[in-house]
């Protein structure tokens, strides 16, 4: 018999399934309300444009859409992709963008292209789990940013900065609607940043996936916008489309999308052409764009919903942010509370959510991670009741 | 400025774009007659099947086919594929099988999940592409065990075994008509190599794209089904039903398949659950199975022309295999020919294949690569005589 145990790489012997995963197995019965896994509500698929688009594509492009493509992507998407970046003033074309099976494939394509074990990473204190945990698959270092409400804090930021011995390698921020936060930098902050990388030829990551979904307030450039040359960006078409098809993209310096190109090919050759092709008539269109709004509608009137039975069942001592845009709501208990072990007494009233600690590297068990995105408008509210009522059952 | 070079991990910092890629881009030229590529003919792809069976799909189940699936895929497919595995006789549930964007995602997620740099990886000479570059992305060392027409050289590999000084993480092999050679282990070598393994606890990769690919012969049981415990398997439907869904599978142990499934996590989420379902439906309806005699009598058609005309414009001193099925022949010069060097005028009579260079760590440059798969039947012929004409002016 092989010692399977004894011949995994060092990289992923100590890695273990999280806890998350076995959550959200549990969240898919029924009688379940869960605000806890990152899902798109299904009913933002716009079911009706696929069919039609994938018809056509098969009709009339089938030898291209059924064979290898190249592994930058297909060429028609990335132009399009790059055009949309140079109508926001972002110097691009299509030699700029890479085309990604979801952003977790960006983040891990970085990853694998820029981290040596115990390099440092900085992150965001809560940051998104799937990026955690790209990282800690090539062994990264972590130094932690905490968050406030309009952005990292960036006097800290500074400070780990000049005491840091080793350069890190990069930062990684979800600055717009942020998960699990739900937070967004300030325009201020963002430029501040950009002073900051441009002083400290600091690699800023920024991952975007929710910046189209904005309820209210103005849009604000993302901070590639403001620092081109230090921003890897990454973005989806997972939360304004369907994760089910894996698209997104990096828009980076030439010299780094050549270098993932690379990677890429050794890492999966291409991303399916079939749905690029998919994906680009839909943008090309107008469709994806005509359906946005739509979307946002759908969730702005769900996060209303579910701001107002927080502040209707959830006892004095608890607060909670109030998001613009995006998926989540992040809660925060008194500090005694431990939403990690409160979870079994949720569970027990069938709600469930993401404990804090999750998006920590160390602690953070004090905060809940919910989205509103998912649940019918009439659960929502249920939902937050019983979760209030076992809140209360562990106040002082 | 970011300096970016500087930056790299040791993995990547001195990985380049193979001259293979360059190579492909060239010969999408409609005047050139290309035996370069590993595509699949598109004629091959059954798009009407697909056409139909993804209209049901997003008219019944698009809520699951636009949603984030699990990272081990889609259940039923697993169901399916394990039910196939028990059908010939091995001892398979769901939980021995990952489903892969592409066997180069299963080739990625095994190194990453086992290779340490410079851990020792035993490949054929030639090997396939596409698993060097992935071994190579994670700094791997190399030992070659040299094909013969039965299989590879099992007395060198027992010596090599002998003489090492680490213990080689695996063997990663493509015993049924293999990429590029176009051979297939005998049932003899098989069993003797299985031997070998459970002497040694020596992992096997197998890799298994085209065994349903048959032109003649008898079926060949699978290395896994042989040696179930030392083998890594993974097999595709990039040939037999579209490249361009980046559909594959691992079947390996369950505790391996628990560990890549963590690794897939980090890697990519999972999979896309549209094109996890439409396989699926096109295999329980039985579609795949029905089609694939189809496509390797369309082969074999292609396969036979082109040993023809080898016969007839090849000059003596040249030698070939003749590959029971699959895509690929292997062309064997004198040795004091360099088929990189002769590439270029081979191009300018708009001929291209791939040097045999690409598939060795080392030399190899009196081979060729020839894909009988993709080229129309009537630029076959035309396509070895201009070939066979090259060759003769480098003829001592």
């Amino acid at each position: 018999m092989i010692p399977w145990k004894d011949l995994y790489s060092e990289r992923v012997r100590d890695i273990k399934a999280s806890d998350i995963r076995e959550l959200l197995k549990l969240t898919k019965r029924p009688e379940i309300i869960s605000f806890a896994g990152g899902l798109p509500n299904p009913k933002s698929f716009p079911v009706e444009d696929i069919y039609r688009i994938s018809q056509s594509i098969l009709l009339n492009n089938s030898d291209e859409a059924l064979q290898y493509t190249t592994t930058e992507g297909y060429i028609e998407l990335r132009k399009f992709l790059a055009t949309r970046e140079r109508n926001v003033g972002v110097d691009a074309t299509e030699e700029n963008i890479l085309i990604t099976s979801g952003s977790q494939q960006g983040l891990e394509l970085i990853t694998k292209a820029f981290i040596n074990p115990k390099d440092t990473v900085f992150i965001e204190e809560p940051s998104y789990l799937g990026g955690i945990s790209a990282f800690k698959l090539f062994q990264a270092s972590f130094k932690t940013i905490p968050l406030e409400n309009d952005g990292a804090r960036l006097d800290i930021l500074r400070e780990k900065l000049k005491k840091a011995k080793d350069r890190p390698k990069f930062f990684y921020i979800i600055p717009t609607f942020q998960n699990p936060s739900g937070i967004t930098y300030s325009m201020e902050k963002r430029k501040e940043l950009a002073e900051i990388a441009q002083e400290h030829d600091l690699i800023i990551i920024e991952d975007n996936p929710y910046a189209k979904l904005r309820f209210e307030g103005e849009n604000i450039r993302s901070f590639k916008a403001i620092a081109p040359d230090n921003t890897l960006y990454l973005s989806t078409f997972s939360k304004i489309l369907s994760p089910g098809f894996r698209m997104a993209w990096v828009c980076a310096p030439k010299e780094v999308i050549r270098k993932l190109v690379i990677v890429k090919q050794a890492t999966d050759l291409c991303s399916s052409s079939y749905i690029q092709m998919i994906t680009y008539q839909l943008l090309r269109r107008g469709l994806i764009d005509r359906h946005t709004p739509w979307i946002a509608e759908m969730y702005k009137e769900k996060r209303d919903i579910m701001l107002r039975a927080l502040e209707e069942h959830f006892p004095p001592g608890v607060t909670w942010t109030r998001p613009e845009g995006g998926m989540f709501i992040w809660i925060t208990l008194p500090e005694y509370m431990n939403a990690k072990l409160m979870l079994n007494d949720a569970l027990k009233q069938n709600v469930a959510y993401v404990h804090g600690g999750a998006f920590y590297i160390k602690g953070g068990y004090n905060h809940m991670r919910l989205t509103f995105a998912y649940m019918d408008n009439d659960k929502i509210e249920e939902g937050i009741k019983r979760l209030g009522s076992v809140i209360k059952t562990y106040m002082h």
